[in-house]
């Protein structure tokens, strides 16, 4: 990475632990507890193959053609559809169709980022984001979370910190609810106040709520986006509920953004695939799709409940689990002084891997920390990498000096 | 566009002006001669339909979930083979797979550019990369051409210029064949010129190549990576042989450059889509493809003929039409003193849209040049747009001081 065309902000574009950890996860036999994929056979694939026979037969001279830079009127209706499903209120017109959710999120970072700006991210974060932003050449200031979320005291203290160094943040990068990679989510009480906080030191937040259905609680909590519209631009994705090889997410945007988040997604995809966008609309628009996402959030909290009584009786004295209401990953703290990334090691030779904590982290900030994703192995497979993971913390346990 | 959140790059994001057109061109009995649509009646539609249901009916876990960064390995084969019937030599592992052309554009920039710094053009360019480059904080310098394509005198003065006053260039973005807009092609002896003064001054080259095989006499012209495969960064498409609507394009890279790109395009998007990857690689793998285009070329050069023989006629004394050997567009050029924007509210009234030339040059640089498309209208109407265009002109010269 040091050929003298390359740039500086290159770099930042770190490689994602997760992908190097996917190699891994290919390998005959190993049990995966790395990767974040939906289980797609929840689904039903059949009508998804029709769908898209149909579609094409009846309407392929558009759906395989350019399309809107904002999306297609079917999918930003039925996107407004979706959200009111969670109790989030938006307009057609607010809606910024993307080729994913990611993709949404590189868009708010060319509106709202300068090179060289800082922007504030969870504690631990999304490890994507990490790259998005490391490629945009921003400065990464993490903030403290607990079983709460993000923690509002830590969050006003880093404010008036970088605001006092001339570096006012622009922008909070979070995950509410059953957040990636801690599972954690912002308690209702904090809601407001986290929202007041950077209302009042103007900084817009970006609310990433890929999760938010997948859960047997819902309508628990109130988005962001709900206590402050103008201020908190929401993404959202089908690749979770439906299919993350459509590549179709979006973007619910207050009024001054919608025109530049546009003529920024023309500028860096034209539109996303008219077709799929179409997909995602029947799948909301023609499909019983709360009882269907319903039924598969309770397949992934069955999945997290075997997984959590299976790692019970394997983990060291003084390690922390998290218990997540939702969403597809577990977080779980080593004692003082363990190795996620020794652990690691010795995981894969028990043939069960997962993603070490530093991943989530900007570079230098390691830890004992590791998220443990149970969103697509079954319960059987899930137990049995509990019980590779408990092998494997053994033989570290018995490397350790005492 | 002033809200204070706003970044002073985000406003480099200018709006297309192919975009506003759109609007007037969906007006009924509009004939536009503005998108740069294909025209994929000429494709075998139901064959998409069915190889869409039957990807996702075999494969469906596969096509429908998070792919590979780079792409899948059936489509950088695909894209190999495709490449070759062009004579342009590649190797799979050269091949980063995007969703759309235009986002290799978007990863190329980030790679290679900071913001603030200067890239060469085209003058007149296409206007999306001016979307990107703008959006991205970069001062875009054009270039001069003649009906020979680039000139290199411009060049290697341009470049001469920009390193006196210390901005020595990132790269040369060039579209070589049938460049949109201009039509024009850069000439044989030529293309050797332009790789070996941007090799001697160390500007890598972006050589976008979305029209190529459209053309009634292939295999015509060296392709700039064959020429110099290390700093020569090739972009290809199936938006203009296949379907826009896919959203499916690759850059071929040099080794330097491969990893970086990966990495910026799982921050960018995580991936393309899977399912819409493997259409693009069966299209290739699967069907006669080489026949297939050259039959759509044979269409599109009668379309070209057939607008170029209806204006004739109606031109004014001294204007110029470009004569294409291949792609989608003509290029217009008035006579001194006539202006584009002007003769477009005339055309409007007459139920005919083109996009003016000033849309393909950075702010400020207007002009008496139009882009006509000529792909995706029949020959019929192709001529009666030309005659509609006739009586617009004739309008705004009966309106011209004398």
């Amino acid at each position: 990475m040091t050929h003298p065309f390359l740039t500086e902000r290159s770099r930042g574009f770190l490689p994602s632990p997760v992908r190097d950890v996917w190699e891994a996860s290919m390998q005959p036999g190993m049990i995966s507890l790395a990767g974040g994929n939906p289980d797609l056979s929840l689904g039903d694939l059949d009508w998804v193959a029709e769908h898209a026979a149909r579609l094409v037969r009846e309407q392929g001279p558009t759906v395989l053609q350019y399309g809107s830079g904002t999306g297609t009127t079917a999918l930003r209706e039925a996107i407004v559809r979706l959200m009111a499903a969670e109790d989030v209120a938006a307009d057609p017109a607010a809606i910024q169709v993307t080729a994913g959710s990611q993709l949404a999120l590189d868009l708010v970072t060319k509106v709202l980022c300068e090179q060289g700006d800082t922007v504030l991210v969870e504690d631990p974060t999304y490890v994507g984001a990490l790259g998005t932003f490391g490629g945009a050449g921003l400065r990464v200031e993490h903030v403290a979370m607990d079983a709460e979320g993000l923690v509002p005291a830590a969050l006003e203290e880093r404010i008036r910190h970088l605001v006092a160094e001339g570096r006012r943040p622009r922008m909070l990068y979070t995950i509410p609810n059953f957040q990636n990679p801690s599972g954690a989510t912002l308690s209702e009480r904090r809601r407001p106040q986290i929202v007041e906080l950077c209302r009042a030191a103007g900084i817009p937040i970006v609310e990433d709520n890929p999760y938010g259905m997948l859960t047997t609680t819902p309508h628990a909590h109130v988005a962001l986006h709900e206590l402050d519209p103008e201020h908190v631009i929401y993404l959202g994705t089908f690749s979770k509920v439906l299919s993350p090889g459509l590549r179709v997410g979006w973007a619910a945007a207050p009024g001054w953004l919608r025109r530049p988040l546009q003529l920024a997604a023309e500028a860096t995809v034209i539109c996303a695939s008219p077709l799929a966008q179409e997909l995602a609309a029947h799948f909301v628009l023609e499909r019983p799709f709360e009882a269907e996402i319903a039924r598969a959030a309770a397949v992934y909290a069955e999945r997290a409940e075997a997984m959590r009584a299976a790692l019970a009786p394997v983990l060291p004295a003084g390690a922390t689990l998290s218990r997540p209401q939702g969403g597809f990953f577990s977080w779980l703290a080593l004692p003082e002084g363990w190795s996620a990334d020794a652990l690691l090691d010795a995981a894969i030779d028990e043939r069960v891997v997962f993603v070490p904590g530093a991943a989530f982290r900007a570079p230098g900030e390691g830890g004992g920390e590791l998220r443990l994703a149970y969103s697509f192995e079954s319960p059987e497979r899930l137990a049995e990498g509990a019980r590779r993971l408990g092998r494997a913390l053994a033989r570290v346990s018995a490397a350790r000096p005492a």
